[in-house]
């Protein structure tokens, strides 16, 4: 196979960043989360997610997110060996409740278990709830697609995003991630927050020192914000703006469309789940637990059709997706995951870009846990 | 129970229209179907999906849709007289094929059947092939949410949206529709379609003489049109030009993410079923079925939790929303379903408001099939 290089988000100017080598990045986290009490099981899924994440060229979610997952454990808001337990188990659905320990582990095993139901009933749908950060949805559904099945992953998430006609954070970016097998790789992934943006991207244009566009964000007093992306991130974390759901702003372009999907999301994943909801859902690091909701869904296509048929309709949607007239002004035209698809293969090879801020956090943190700092630094290579 | 007077879509002007009974246009619209061949069952729900459409504010699916399948029968691209099968029976899914028929009856009949799974499962899932038009979604959601589940309806449709990066009509405007149930009407209703707009949209702008505003529709050439509505109008229908998905052109604003939800619906409506996908899906009067796609899933709350929990947090979630801070040039916060709700119960009382052409085109089918033209014509009331 020849892989095309591409890289999802460049590192930019690339002399801030290390490369750092996946399984060394992978190897590391792990350690970190064993050290501060976490089943050696649990710390591999948590370090598989967020270096998926990394390598995906979803950064906001990748390894950065260690210090908060780590300061969540040390606030006690976060448990490290959560009891994972089945609260509700009927038929096709499951309730699973995570104990306030890292969503990863109880969303893996809400995975599997939809799975299971899928196997035995067609469909399986499991609410999870009492749950922390999962990291990025479509790591769970990419998993279920690599079992043969299509995955559905919702999660609620802390309040940023104003509900239309309101000014005020109060819903998640609540994402909604479907995975559909495919007979070659990629998997279709479809990983998307119901707001216009997820606050991460935000994050990455203060970085970068990027210029917001009108019609991400909203003050209180209802004017649009654009511009610098550090005065903007300053006023969304003082609670003084909030992000705006897909579709923008009022009615006209669909931003009670938004608002209406991460309501969707937020019944299934918290409400039906018996998690907390809308501002209910807190930050990892709090005097109190997290309270976050998650549901994933898996569909057993043989039940449905033939999978061969599947597999043939599926790659023929794709050749005409990519057969339509593209925009003039448009390079390519893509399927949902083939950008992070493209951005881990290369990323399997060349290594992943850590920013140099965010090397010397986890650096730090080796220092402050006692454990060895392990990370493999790779040679920059031109592609 | 005080009723608010409100109507989504105000006749404009009045003196445009005819202010009909509900129960007079329902009885009429049951023997124009009648008069076709259809049964006397399937007849009844076919006026009941369109009355309510009109019913609630949505007059581009209301009976003015009735020339059109009127048409489809008449051009044998709609079977009067459908033989609906269960074709797949798995546990909590199921498959239904719709033979050509009105997709009304066979999409009550698969609500019917993810309910009882639902029972069963705890969830059920129905996917329904070779179908047509099926009026508005959010009509099988409602009606699960009349018998106590949350409901949620798919269904894709004539390709009418341009998937993200391409220029020409091939995604339809595939909507999504969840319902879930309250102590207190209105049940929540989110009824949307994927794209910006729906074409009915653009359609009422046209009819109204209201410009269309930049970033509902784009051009072959990949401008963004703006303006008179009939000539927009006439240029998508001409296939040059086509609705964009919600989130707008490019990536910026997050069309990629209408665009993928368009593809979700698609994938579970018409390529999980078994039926047709994208530009696969014709349109109701043609030479060739229709091979539309719908899918239909039913919750059962108690299998989560104890019903008067949930009913409780819902109604706290919509005080909650209703209690946040309004955006100030807005007339209130809006929860999804209220409009269609309070327009409802509005027209309930004081009639459905019909356009002179629309009504002119309902007498002309009457002539035309030798039936007689019933509707009761109430006075415009003042409210």
């Amino acid at each position: 196979m020849v892989i095309e290089f591409f890289e999802r988000e460049k590192p930019t100017p690339p002399a801030d960043y290390f490369r750092v080598d996946h399984e060394s990045l992978k190897a590391w986290v792990k350690d970190v989360f064993i050290s501060l009490g976490c089943r050696e099981k649990d710390s591999s899924v948590i370090a598989d997610v967020l270096v998926s994440a990394d390598l995906m060229g979803i950064s906001s979610h990748g390894v950065q997110r260690v210090k908060r997952y780590v300061d969540g454990i040390k606030a006690g808001s976060v448990k490290p060996k959560p009891q994972i337990k089945v609260v509700r188990d009927s038929g096709a659905i499951a309730v699973v409740d995570g104990d306030s320990g890292l969503g990863h582990p109880t969303t893996s095993f809400a995975a599997e278990l939809a799975m299971k139901k899928a196997k035995s009933y067609g469909i399986g749908f499991v609410a999870v709830r009492n749950s922390q950060h999962f990291g990025i949805a479509g790591y769970y559904s990419l998993k279920i697609a690599g079992k043969g099945f299509m995955g559905l992953t919702l999660t609620n998430s802390t309040p940023l995003v104003a509900y239309t006609h309101t000014v005020e954070r109060y819903l998640g970016t609540n994402p909604i991630a479907l995975s559909v097998p495919k007979r070659e790789p990629p998997p279709i992934l479809f990983d998307a927050a119901t707001s216009v943006v997820p606050l991460g991207k935000i994050e990455i244009y203060s970085k970068v020192g990027k210029e917001i566009p009108k019609g991400w964000v909203i003050a209180e007093n209802g004017e649009l914000l654009e511009g610098d992306a550090t005065v903007i991130l300053k006023k969304i974390r003082g609670k003084e703006a909030a992000i705006l759901p897909l579709g923008g702003v009022g009615e006209l372009f669909g931003g009670h469309k938004g608002s209406g999907l991460a309501m969707l999301v937020d019944i299934f994943a918290g409400i039906l789940s018996g998690s907390g909801w809308g501002a209910h859902v807190r930050y990892t690091v709090s005097d109190k637990p997290g309270n976050v909701g998650h549901a994933v869904m898996a569909v057993n296509i043989d039940s449905f059709m033939n999978r061969e048929s599947f597999l043939d309709r599926i790659d023929k949607y794709i050749q005409e997706i990519k057969s339509l007239k593209k925009h003039p002004k448009a390079e390519r035209i893509w399927i949902p995951g083939e950008k992070a698809w493209l951005t881990m293969q290369t990323r399997l090879t060349i290594g992943i870009p850590i920013h140099k801020n965010v090397y010397n956090e986890l650096k730090d943190i080796s220092k402050d846990l006692q454990i060895p700092f392990t990370l493999k630094v790779l040679k920059e290579k031109a592609y």
